[in-house]
């Protein structure tokens, strides 16, 4: 018999039906045995009754045994409709069940564990409908973005993850033992290669893994965590990337309403407030803003979250971006405004608290590059395969990046990045695990 | 003035336009000088009047400057128009060029040069028409296989690259230098995190980088590559798993098609042979076609070229399954065939003579598991995080892993996979740059 997937026996009454799941719960009442069975399209109760050749079986499952189960789907009486929850007018009457898989649990799934508990059982928390949820948002969070850029002419590429040099000092890159003593590295982040990208194809984008060795453990860092990057080409300034990301966001957060509308409603999150135009503020607004000094080179935690509290309250929005950091504090590729000489065309976009995406326009120009890197002590030679996109022409261009975890966790208001984090890595943490060879 | 894309140059004729892009082309012709823009959208030719304004600054201009233009769209008179190439039919009369980029090159773009010298100057030789065209498509590929499993319940999900422990011996694994001593490896494949979370949504898929220091050169080996890999639960054997990837290469083969049929008629590529059903042959099959001993655990490359030769003539089929490889060759997870001991629920699709992809029934029963562990010497101790996921109730379940690169490559009959690899890292091979750190 064909498998039916459990949110449509609605249109089965009166039928027969083949389901396959697990089992929620099992409430055994003697005589009778009732079930809360699911599968990845929703939950149905079960009954097994007295005389059925299903109750020796029935008797032997368990919570999260796997099982297939044959039976009619019956209207509930009416005193037991419960129209609140999906199936709640049905149950199926189950004639056999087979056991395809026992469990044996460490705790109830879904029970409120600490967050260490919560990471050293992943293969089983991961199941709780909690846990799904918040993956399930983050896949279509990174499939708004691409859709979004796909939607105005970017192609994905796929960027490297093992780079070869050392070219800054790297003190915050993984070492990886590479052929033969060759120093590689893990990616900190696809920016130079993007910008060669974009010298190729004008508008790419790529979401891809970064690796980053910082010793320090807090809610909002990972060892390895995905970003979601674009760069374009042929921008009048850093203004034009900042409407594409805006234009990015309200994407995403669109396509997230959309399609998990309900679960947001179900988790408590509250309504996302993303007006027409986000607003803007130079590093030194913000500051006179906050009362903080003007001469600090970026924001603390603290700030963001206060900034947060001012975009809502002066704009009615979730967003907000900071522009115009110190030239001194950042990398050699950032542009300086012309007209605001010691202060970049840099950006960080600010979502509910939480810097989750910086960007800007990049220098083009091949001598004045060469000059930057001079000035920030590094070798030039050692960027000289970078630096060839630019000997042979580049666009004025600049691009941004957003990290998936973090826009995952603000969107949520989950305290901790870890829990936007299908397997977390950081200081303490990795799981035992290598994986084989298929091939 | 806006900019106008030069694929729309068209249907402003008689109108002035702005266009951005590079120059391909410049003719010096004395008194007048002509030239090809392209952009990200196309090609035009330009030409520079004597008495225009631009005409200085059009004698300045060398190949792969990039420049910006504005001039007016006409008709070429008839004799010059050429309906075989893009905007054949028109010109822009350019009264004003602007140089924004300056361009050195190091040899004319799209020259044939050998693959050493075409992988030293990637910045530049990636931007030839014949180089982008290879990795639009590979981005459709990439897309086309999201969509496909989307449109079958799949849920994307993102797999670690950094993996805890030497479980299996690892030789073929990097190392990673992890905080404080902590062991840690690049992941090798995502097989038993794919696994642990088709026990979470019942079908995932996921598109990630694997990492394989093996010591040989060859034309379709990386240090990194990119895989297409999913998991599906609830299924009745491998047939299962070879039906889906059969829907999910058929879509990629239709919508790479539909989206580049004329880039693969202009590349010389040969037609797609996509039959309704693919050949599916057990090895011991295949070694009698091919005259080869039955011992033999594997196939050859001269084998695998040799059965794409037997599928195109018996089969009329670029595709064809290789089933049922020996147990004792096969890791721990391989489903071991009831009908058939000694041998596999195990598949290789191979595609135009190369495997592209392999695949499974996987092993779900936790004890037996636990004894295939210990029968290939390893610990199960040391898989006690992957192991919870079978413990806690797993599901029938089995999935594939298909090669982009490669798949990339047999699609547009490139000789060697590195063709099909933006930056390709192998044993000789790692260019230069640590990426910087934009956040």
């Amino acid at each position: 018999m064909e498998r039916t997937l459990i949110k449509d026996l609605g249109q089965k009454v009166g039928e027969k039906a083949f389901i396959q799941g697990s089992v929620s719960v099992r409430r055994d009442q003697g005589k009778m045995v009732f079930f809360d069975f699911r599968d990845r399209s929703g939950s149905v109760q079960g009954v097994v009754l007295p005389k059925s050749e299903a109750i020796e079986t029935a008797k032997e499952v368990r919570s999260e045994y796997v099982v297939s189960a044959e039976g009619t789907v019956n209207k509930r009486p009416d005193k037991n409709v419960n129209l609140d929850v999906q199936n709640g007018d049905i149950e199926l009457e189950v004639h056999s069940i087979n056991i395809l898989s026992k469990a044996e649990i460490p705790f109830e799934l879904g029970s409120d564990v600490n967050l260490d508990t919560y990471l050293d059982h992943l293969p089983f928390t991961l199941r709780s409908e909690k846990s799904k949820n918040i993956f399930k948002i983050q896949a279509t969070i990174a499939e708004a973005f691409r859709e979004a850029m796909r939607g105005r002419d970017f192609i994905e590429f796929q960027t490297p993850s093992i780079v070869g040099g050392d070219a800054e000092g790297g003190a915050a890159a993984f070492k990886v033992d590479y052929y033969y003593d060759q120093k590689a590295f893990l990616a900190t982040s696809p920016q130079l290669y993007k910008q060669m990208m974009a010298g190729v194809f004008e508008r790419v984008f790529t979401v891809c893994k970064i690796f980053r060795g910082e010793k320090h453990a807090t809610t909002r860092h990972l060892s390895e965590a995905v970003c979601m990057d674009f760069e374009m080409t042929f921008i009048k300034d850093h203004t034009d990337v900042m409407n594409m990301l805006e234009h990015v966001m309200k994407h995403i957060v669109a396509k997230v309403i959309e399609k998990h509308g309900d679960t947001l409603q179900n988790m408590g999150v509250e309504m996302l407030l993303v007006p027409e135009k986000f607003p803007v503020l130079k590093l030194r607004e913000a500051q006179e803003i906050l009362g903080v000094s003007q001469s600090e080179p970026d924001l603390e935690p603290e700030h963001e979250r206060a900034l947060w509290e001012w975009a809502k309250k002066e704009h009615n929005s979730d967003f907000v971006f900071v522009t115009h950091f110190p030239l001194s504090k950042r990398p050699f590729y950032t542009y300086e405004d012309e007209e605001d000489r010691g202060y970049t065309k840099y950006f960080d976009l600010l979502f509910r608290g939480l810097e989750i995406n910086s960007g800007g326009q990049r220098v083009h120009d091949y001598r004045e590059l060469v000059e930057r890197i001079k000035g920030k002590g590094l070798d030039p030679e050692k960027f000289s395969f970078y630096l060839e996109a630019f000997k042979v022409g580049m666009p004025p261009h600049g691009g941004s990046s957003t990290g998936l975890e973090r826009m995952t966790a603000r969107l949520l208001d989950l305290h901790n990045v870890k829990e936007a984090t299908l397997f977390p890595r950081d200081l303490n943490r990795i799981d035992s695990l290598l994986s084989t060879d298929e091939k």
